[in-house]
């Protein structure tokens, strides 16, 4: 396995060795080092010959599109058949009704089904829909006329943005309307003093983020998904990602949306104000609902000043007590720049060398942990960064390291943290937990469900956000297997709530953990929801059989 | 009005005198600092001699107790009388509700007049009303026992925290039942990997940050009424404060409520993790729901490490362009270390100095800001606060100043932006707006109202939280003067909505801004809002007359 040149560990210092194949951070030229210096000890390791990952800007839309547009959707079974699921009694569309759509929106309806085969399964390929049209609006007004009709003739709809959900909540279960994003990607307005940018529900992650790269600004959120996922779908889900832990939940970063109600009402709460204390927030019910209260249409949100230094740091630890002590002290040291702290074990690190031909520059370690800071002074942030490595070193915490501060070499390390989910999918059908936890027990309900599954399980892997207690818990195996599942659910979730976790960190419900809300939700609470489902969507058309088990 | 020794200006750095009769902070010292040092140039100053104010930690609460329980009250006119409202057909309290409140909760049902008396005004003393009984409930299960007994009988219900809200939301209206959270004061928990601290609604601010400065952490809001306000209050109002620049909403920073609805029952989503997406977030409505839908009785939320240094600028600039100016330039500058960018405008000082007797170390300038930093390493911080007051200086951006690091200091500093509320009820009758406009903008209204209203005011002074677009526009009468009232409103409102701004950032409609909501809010949000108050309040008894008007 080792493509690196062998390189002398430092005898004094334990088992520290970190690197300087990634230029530009090196505490020696700084005038502000500290008199110990760990970074001192770095050893020039050459660029790793082999195994480099394709660059990041391309990776995640092209990984999508590659898998959402394989030949091999035809094996996915059926959302219905695999699970059983009845049709609730929703009109079905008519030529009638195409025709309709295709006079408000010429052009944009889709009726051919080897054009909508990509947007019935989801990117998992875990899900299948058979939605026989798609509606395309590029307006406001037109998702309202959409749902105003739709609501009328009683017919179901499945709004969708980039289609990369992990819960089924994206794609159709039968033949619910799929009402895209995708033509809604205009840009509305950026404020350079406030930071607020306004813009339509499809614009895609990454391009925002590129869009305010160059006014010096970044969105406060990224994640694994950008270069597909819309920032509708992405407030829909309230999704967390990787900038969680530095810039907070979408739900103080989103300043306003703009949302269409079932009936078709538009509902105008785009304002631009960091602060609005007039009534009820009305727009926190949407964020993280799953397109079934209604279709977010514009966002407005706060965006953060583009970090003027980024630095990452690539640990090994060899346990995850270990892992556990280092996310602590460095929290302390490095205090407002930590922007990241990402921890995954050594069989997500085998699968994607495996299935990816990754090369990690630190190996043999049974933990991995990732740490990024953001900040707007490079050698102040360098200085600390480094102060932490020593502490870590000299303690013992971690054992083996490297450090980044070059954008590419950044984002090759982010890379094997990033692409596991996608190392994951090419080693068979992949069973997914998104789970919260106290931090101190997040890797023991990876240990207690690979004892349980045994040789069942091809792979039982444990990643994840772990500076915001949450933990990604994999299973898979050649396909897909029933008795396999019975055996991790209800487990998992019984463990979960077992500690007062969440069922779904992130993630969401969607279509595939609708049914276990209870492990993580009181009865009254869930009750609760279905009211604000009836009252807002009173015939149940927004992407049903998803989020809520059915009234009871 | 000059206590300082005169000291001579530096000729070559224009009018840029920054002090040193503040401790601990001189660049000179620190091997980080770059080659020109704008503090190289501090001048001694000695302490002033005079105007020292009180020490900040017990200020906010006796200055509130002052009020509260001052003989002045009998002075304040009936809200019914003065705003001319009708009581809506609740049941009256009977001598067989307060038997059966005894029986419950014994010695903690209140009915003597005088004791009640505090509790029926609010601390601006603008409104009153005459409830005739107060409980004070320890726990959940009580606070259940009192909601459903009154939705029961029809009773109405005045949820009071600490009863420092300036909108009047806080008191009865009528003869609303008092519904203290004073006794629900418990810790539940804190758990100082996580920062996640769980305790009761009734919880002081102000104890609460000093029980988790002794453990390394903050709370993270900071309002001038912490020495009073309870937590839950806090959160029912989504109070915004001191640290939202840099901590983000509560939105963002409550994890978990516990909620009494208006039946009785309890809801519980009290969790303790920072991610969770299973269903609907109902917390959030509830959190600025003013007591409408539900009573707070337990919080969960995260808190941020106490920072290790804290610095404070406090600069004098000569218009509201440079103010603007200074605030772009110092957010680009300190970056992830600005902590808080207040201003006021030179009558606010004059007030401050006239009624509470404090001086300022900087003068003779028509707006000051003040800058807070709060970071990890005090080097660092000192060298990056450094380089933007040389940048600043050398640009005339600020043409006087002064910076602390001593605690004391600071509080004393921070003491001339905090007390200017309490100033303001020296001076007469306040009429409060709490205005949120895009920061270009902020300033002129003070002008324009200033301009309307010419000598007919005494006072009209402007103020707040620039870094989150939040003016608090205050203009002050010998008495409360309805014709003054209304050549401000709806002038204000109107000015407000013009620039699509909020005509309440973070004190809440109350009973004093409910029929102006629509100046914010569009007509379908607004019935949306109807329909979740009809929805979880159906018989309207929790803290009714506020936040919403009248179902139409």
């Amino acid at each position: 396995m080792g493509v690196f040149p062998v390189v002398p560990r430092c005898a004094v210092r334990s088992r520290w060795v970190p690197l300087r194949w990634l230029t530009g951070f090196h505490g020696s030229t700084s005038a502000q080092q500290s008199s110990t210096n760990a970074l001192g000890l770095l050893q020039q390791r050459k660029q790793p010959p082999g195994g480099v990952p394709r660059p990041w800007d391309s990776r995640s839309r092209s990984r999508r599109a590659l898998h959402a547009g394989s030949s091999s959707l035809q094996e996915v079974m059926l959302t219905s058949e695999r699970y059983g699921v009845r049709r609730l009694p929703f009109s079905r569309v008519s030529d009638g009704d195409v025709a309709f759509f295709e006079q408000i929106m010429p052009g944009r309806v889709i009726t051919n089904a080897e054009e909508l085969r990509p947007f019935n399964v989801d990117w998992l390929k875990s899900v299948r829909g058979c939605s026989k049209l798609m509606l395309k609006p590029q307006t406001t007004a037109e998702v309202s006329q959409v749902l105003r009709y739709c609501y009328e003739r009683n017919l179901a709809v499945n709004p969708q943005g980039g289609n990369t959900g992990l819960v089924g909540g994206s794609v159709p279960v039968f033949d619910e309307i799929i009402l895209s994003t995708v033509l809604m990607n205009r840009i509305t307005s950026f404020d350079k003093v406030s930071g607020i940018l306004v813009c339509q529900a499809g614009c895609i992650l990454e391009k925002l983020n590129e869009y305010l790269e160059e006014q010096g600004f970044i969105m406060p959120l990224d994640l694994g998904a950008k270069g597909s996922c819309h920032i509708g779908g992405n407030v829909a889900t309230n999704a967390g990602g990787l900038r969680l832990l530095r810039y907070g939940s979408l739900r103080g970063t989103v300043l306003g949306l703009e949302v269409v109600l079932a009936d078709g009402s538009a509902l105008d709460c785009l304002t631009s104000l960091r602060k609005d204390n007039t009534g009820y927030d009305l727009k926190q019910l949407f964020i993280g609902s799953e397109g079934t209260l209604g279709v977010i249409t514009a966002v407005s949100i706060l965006c953060p000043q583009k970090p003027k230094a980024v630095n990452l740091a690539f640990l090994g630890c060899q346990s995850f007590a270990k892992v556990l002590e280092t996310f602590t002290t460095c929290r302390a040291m490095l205090g407002e720049i930590l922007s990241a702290y990402e921890f995954m074990d050594e069989r997500c690190m085998e699968l994607v060398e495996r299935h990816l031909k990754l090369t990690s520059p630190v190996r043999d370690s049974p933990f991995y942990v990732l740490i990024e800071t953001s900040g707007s002074n490079s050698t102040h942030d360098e200085e600390k960064l480094n102060n932490f490595l020593e502490q870590a070193m000299t303690s013992g915490l971690v054992t083996d390291g490297t450090v980044a501060t070059d954008e590419k070499k950044i984002k090759t390390l982010w890379s094997l943290r990033e692409r596991i989910t996608e190392a994951l999918t090419h080693d068979g059908y992949v069973y997914k937990y998104d789970i919260s936890l106290p931090v101190g027990k997040l890797y023991d309900l990876v240990t207690d469900t690979r004892a349980r599954l045994g040789p069942s399980a091809k792979s039982v892997v444990g990643y994840g956000h772990l500076g915001d207690g949450n933990l990604h818990l994999n299973v898979t195996a050649e396909s897909y297997n029933h008795s396999l599942l019975d055996a991790i659910e209800p487990f998992v979730y019984e463990w979960t709530a077992r500690y007062n976790g969440s069922i779904s960190a992130e993630h969401g419900l969607g279509f595939k953990k609708k049914q276990f809300i209870q492990y993580s939700k009181p009865r009254e609470a869930i009750h609760l929801m279905q009211h604000f489902k009836a009252m807002l969507d009173p015939k149940g058309i927004l992407n049903p059989y998803k989020m809520l088990p059915s009234s009871s």
